[in-house]
């Protein structure tokens, strides 16, 4: 089964916006048995007419997002339905859906809204339940003229368009599909090895297997190893990946290194509190993207000044005035003092220069210090110098944040049951 | 002069990764003068012949990233050479620039890395100064069998190609583009109006010139209006386009709301503390991430904990007992508090319930209360019901913080000179 997307939108060419949709299908449709085999962006208008004729030939479903708003420049229900060949038709129920809910949001009903309401003849309305423009779905149409695959026509929004895809497109897809096909996919999410490390380690001996496909994706201090392959091949080589990874090996299943650490610490019952300078928040941000964070982040503090760092989280003075704001004696007090204050079991401090500015040649920009500490125990530092943009700075940072913290709590696996009958006691 | 993008990577197709590629390019290329007319994905491996294949009648200039590195997916380099039928020869000052590379970070030298140094004949190399994988510019060949475009072949990573784009890349383009056409771009962006309102207010009125080239690109809570035309037209139009959305318009050269706020705070000399709650350290990493905050934020607290927003930002304890801790009357405490105990001018405080669970029916999941406060001043609390993801949910209510308080700051001129001479004095 061939699969194609079809984004439209100039914003997305121009880099207004980021086009997230790709990576969203692509999580949506592997449990499903099927694989993208090309996705294409075009702009907004007359460009969706060659790029449909382009692509109904070469695959069997196609996936198109955008250009079903109310606006001019909106016109790919309009294009479809004329290299198609069907009329559209103005589609009551819809209507009454787009004037009920204008009504309820107090908003003008304006003429041009209604043109969401039209609709193919022969096409399945998929409800938005976040928008006024309703999804589409053209089963194929096989004339002499013309060959089309399973057609979607849905909404450009990302928060109109996943509900409606969970909702409406997905058993349609399981529909289409029909039985899943031998294959899986396992993603192992590995932290502080290279691409080619993890090739020497264990992936030249996969891909010479020949009954795995072996792929690599390398991002900033990680590495996703992914697999596809049979599930019998697949537990037939997983020992002998996790013997190879080891301790860099942060989850076999996708799961993000902050949900590893939540789920962990959750699993513990232990707590947790930041202090955090130069990564502003984005350590706090990552756990608490996390459902059910509450139940181990107790506080973060983001003490940007000297200071927040003295208030709040009891750096004593004369540590900044001698060692300065970044460095190793302030990064531990940092960690501890989260951890004092709040009563925390662990606490992270991470104190650096995200630049462009404020660099020394001492402490060029990206020098960031990061301690992670356990109540009544032992508190760890790092050194790191990443000398990049002030983003990728915060990621990394957190990243190693996470990692040590991670190490920490899974080693620390004795300490639990005396831990949680201490809490019972 | 059409430009097209091809990304390869099977990790963009199956969603381990987004795509930021595109966004980037977008930006990039149209100070050049030049836009993206079609961009391509598609899975690492063989299917690179066809893409090419394809797009070289269809561009002049021709962006692709990935399959550059050392691992056995990685083609790129050895399909491009064999289809324009140049050699592959080992470029001895790349070799060696990787075994210093390695050496200095202390990698063992594996012989597949080598062959990221090899290079197709008459190709000009493109120093990568993070990574090992060098990029490649082939200027067009025409055969009699074929002819292929500019040719740019660039690494997948962002960290190694931004800087390789920024230092290569756009002094090649600029030379391949010649002249500056007689087009500009002006994105307005706008926030706290639909795409719709938009469109109704002045968007209409914009397109039935016809010399200007309309367009909209709406996300949660925000519209980007975005018109194409020369500049005579976009400062004729200008005015009318300010008058039309007021207050609504957050920026005409595409600052996002935090620089906004960001930049006008360190105008006026004043300061902001925030404390959070549901949002989890969002509106401080967002903050964070605008160069230069440091002279604006002061402290951030995420509040997570009942225990933690009555110890760091003094709310009476007997409000989280009467109202519950989200509320409006927490919300107000949460900002005063902040703002009070750093010594800020403005406080925030948001108080919500991101879910998944959490809901009650009269707070369901998605409440949260939002208070912007000046020291010494109001205190003006919103509050929103956002029943969406979590990470949607966070964006939106970081999104209406940021806009209570732009306008608040903005609204406030008068008082900025006193304030100034009170530092002062």
């Amino acid at each position: 089964v061939n699969v194609e997307v079809l984004n439209t939108g100039t914003e997305l060419l121009l880099g207004s916006v980021t086009n997230t949709h790709l990576a969203y299908f692509g999580q949506q449709l592997f449990p499903l048995g099927l694989r993208i085999d090309r996705q294409t962006t075009i702009p907004d208008g007359a460009s969706i007419r060659g790029a449909l004729l382009d692509a109904f030939p070469r695959c069997d479903i196609l996936l198109v997002t955008g250009g079903l708003g109310p606006t001019t420049d909106d016109i790919t229900r309009e294009i479809t339905a004329e290299l198609l060949g069907f009329r559209l038709v103005v589609d009551e129920t819809i209507a009454a859906v787009i004037r009920e809910r204008l009504k309820r949001r107090n908003i003008l009903l304006r003429e041009r809204m209604l043109r969401q309401a039209m609709v193919p003849e022969g096409a399945t309305v998929l409800p938005n339940a976040h928008g006024t423009a309703p999804g589409l779905y053209i089963p194929p149409v096989l004339t002499p003229a013309l060959s089309t695959p399973h057609l979607f026509l849905l909404p450009g929004p990302p928060r109109e368009l996943k509900p409606m895809f969970e909702s409406y497109v997905q058993p349609l897809l399981r529909r289409i599909r029909g039985e899943l096909p031998n294959q899986e996919c396992r993603t192992y999410h590995i932290v502080g090895l290279g691409e080619s490390a993890v090739e020497e380690l264990i992936g030249m001996e996969l891909s010479l297997r020949g009954d795995i496909e072996v792929g690599y994706c390398a991002r900033p201090n990680e590495v996703d190893l992914r697999l596809i392959a049979p599930r019998a091949v697949l537990e037939e080589v997983e020992p002998r990946v996790l013997e190879a990874m080891g301790r860099h090996l942060v989850s076999t299943d996708g799961d993000l290194i902050e949900e590893v650490v939540v789920s962990r610490l959750t699993e513990l019952q232990k707590t947790l509190a930041l202090a955090e300078s130069c990564t502003g928040g984005l350590l706090a941000n990552r756990i608490t993207n996390v459902p059910g964070a509450s139940l181990v982040l107790l506080e973060g503090f983001v003490t940007y000044s000297n200071d927040a760092k003295i208030r709040s989280v009891d750096v004593p003075e004369d540590l900044v005035i001698t060692h300065g704001a970044v460095s190793e004696p302030v990064a531990r007090a940092m960690a501890e003092g989260a951890a004092a204050k709040t009563g925390a079991d662990f606490g992270i401090g991470i104190t650096g220069i995200a630049g462009p500015s404020g660099g020394t040649p001492e402490k060029p920009v990206g020098t960031v210090f990061i301690a992670v500490t356990q109540r009544g125990g032992q508190t760890e530092c790092r050194k790191e110098i990443f000398p990049t943009d002030r983003e990728t700075f915060k990621q990394l940072a957190t990243q190693v944040a996470l990692d040590m913290l991670r190490l920490r709590i899974f080693e620390d696996e004795e300490a639990a049951p005396r831990h949680a009958m201490a809490r019972t006691s």
